[in-house]
């Protein structure tokens, strides 16, 4: 749902991995790796397992994998065992019929039937599209749906249009905003992908929060405090607890707080709550139902689902394709050749560290934590399945 | 153009200001009292003396008064003299034919002639909502313009018409993206509207950095230091200098610094940036033109003017406009009855203080400061013409 573009990289990146090299240490867990087409012939296999039709569990796997690729581990297969058991508890309709319920030349809502957001997205987007092909630009707003994988992923299906594309959606509710001791947002990410000539496309993706919750995780996990500007507790007293949240605290929107400006984080996650939901019709604010399946939804749900919202403008709407490309182009050159700060090597164009990790794991294979893995062979056990061999 | 919207009422408050009372201490300077109306009026002469066609110069006076109103004291008359000046030096076109030069349904890009952006915003803005009505939404990218006031007030435009108003400009680079010690972004802002039913509207109006270089000048004059994640020096190292932006230094985007996400903000700034001019033609980046007369324009520019970018989304081209504003008042109610943290008295909606500031200052009349005071006077003489007087 959220890459957080520039970081990712270093975090994934395996120092002391040699060509033909299985597992290394990362996080102080072992590593297994696994080619990317047998992790998704795998998920594809779980969701047809699940009831889904070949062309729905194609386009699901290929969400999720390609998250993977892209080092956005947190919203990779390490979510499929949470989409099953979303599943079992009855919250997810695999085979979901997928209806324009409202729309004008260039916008429409979608009903999501309670469907994966994996599958609903890219459908939406594709609406979009063909949208923007009739009358330059195309909006669509989804309610009903569940959680959407990586914003990114349905941002880039404009790219080979020459479109612009934006992706957002709204997600459970852990954020407090300024001044407020209650979770009332979700860590409501916003994607934003814009075609190139020679360059590669920039593709900004990233939480509305200072931090989305893979990160607190991590330090957890090391015992490490967070920085300031991260949570803060269960009496809204910030704090560098990476516990915090957890025991009843909140993330904090971007900028952290009231000096750093933290209202203009709230500004944003109130933006993408309202887009996609109250536009849509879905649940917003406090109401939007958890991913987790042992949380249980509201009682008195203001609408149905959770919602996205995605957009694609035909650039050549606005000035010739290629005239738009070869700025952009001048635009990435320029601000990659700017001058970096002390002790960094350049200044990083979005996109550029999940670009760079999807080179490298496409060549060298996925790295799966142990945990992972464990839960990927529950997984199969339970749908009667063998889990994949790693990479050769 | 980026109003701070959760903290200006607090700066512009008059605590020791009673009924009657005209003049009272603010930032150890003295302010003085005047009439929206007369201020207005007075504006309105001096851009019809500059040659403004009286429709033009009423819109563009509207636009400078509104953000007085909204105590938004930065972009309001402290800022007719810096206009003058650019007139002056033959930057700004005081009569533009404005143009536009390409378009699909839901898409138009602007050419503002070098109009001033208090007079092209507008205008486009008013497109893109003519668009909206057509095909449910509209689109519209500005070049060959000139600084446009507060973001908000374009966008707000929206809102009588059941639609939601989006807002944005790129300026001049005073912003160093992530990891740069190079002035790349301007501080961008974005605005958004939303209409309501029987709640005030919801306006975000944000600047995509932590800090305006308008709150920097506060605390110059006051000799204090900033908070950290505010700005970088000459170096690129973060410092709490409010002088570190004068001295060759850079604002930094949202975020502040590396382990706060400030990637976010200069992803947020990127985008104003690209949609604003590399989508209409407009500079970009580093090649945006100073508003300041004194600094010199580009002798290489990749474009005309700075960039705008507007939209506008009809509520009812995704669900039932009634709906829909029923359900962005449940959404204000529940946030704004969230529990407070310590010390708070509420949590805020975005738009709140703005409003609360605009009814004061209506009743009350608009604050200003001596130095601006005497740039009016300055203005008023070298237009043969007579400064209001204070108000009643």
């Amino acid at each position: 749902m959220h890459a957080e573009f520039c970081f990712y990289v270093r975090q994934i990146a395996f120092p002391e991995q040699k060509a033909g090299c299985r597992s290394n240490k990362f996080d102080r867990m072992s590593t297994s790796i696994y080619s990317a087409d047998r992790l998704k012939a795998f998920v594809k296999q779980v969701f047809m397992k699940m009831g889904s039709s070949e062309e729905k569990a194609e386009t699901a796997s290929d969400v999720l994998i390609g998250a993977d690729l892209r080092g956005v581990d947190s919203h990779g297969v390490a979510r499929l065992i949470g989409y099953v058991r979303l599943w079992e508890a009855d919250r997810v309709n695999i085979a979901p019929e997928i209806k324009v319920v409202h729309e004008t030349p260039s916008t429409a809502t979608v009903d999501g039937d309670s469907g994966l957001g994996l599958v609903v997205a890219p459908q939406a987007m594709q609406l979009a599209i063909e949208k923007a092909k009739e009358v330059g630009t195309g909006w669509v707003a989804v309610k009903n749906s569940n959680h959407y994988g990586i914003a990114g992923h349905h941002a880039m299906m404009a790219l080979e249009h020459d479109m612009i594309g934006f992706s957002m959606t709204n997600a459970s509710p852990l954020v407090a905003p300024t001044f407020a001791n209650e979770r009332l947002l979700g860590t409501n990410p916003i994607a934003f992908a814009a075609p190139t000539l020679n360059e590669p496309p920039l593709v900004a993706d990233f939480a509305t929060t200072t931090a989305a919750n893979g990160k607190l995780e991590i330090l957890q996990r090391k015992g490490l405090d967070t920085p300031t500007g991260w949570v803060q507790d269960k009496n809204g007293k910030g704090t560098v607890d990476s516990h915090a949240l957890k025991q009843g605290g909140a993330l904090l929107p971007l900028g952290g707080d009231r000096e750093r400006s933290s209202h203009k984080g709230y500004c944003l996650g109130s933006m993408v709550d309202i887009l996609s939901a109250v536009l849509s019709g879905a649940n917003y604010g406090p109401w939007v139902p958890p991913f987790v399946s042992f949380l249980p939804v509201s009682d008195n749900p203001v609408g149905e689902g959770i919602g996205h919202f995605f957009g694609a403008m035909r650039v050549d709407a606005f000035r010739p394709a290629e005239e738009f490309k070869r700025h952009m182009d001048q635009w990435i050159c320029r601000f990659r050749e700017a001058k970096p700060v002390d002790g960094q090597e350049r200044v990083i164009i979005p996109g550029d560290p999940e670009r760079e990790t999807e080179a490298i794991r496409r060549r060298e294979g996925i790295p799966l934590l142990a945990p992972v893995v464990r839960d990927l062979e529950e997984v199969a056990q339970k749908f009667d399945l063998a889990f994949c061999e790693q990479a050769h």
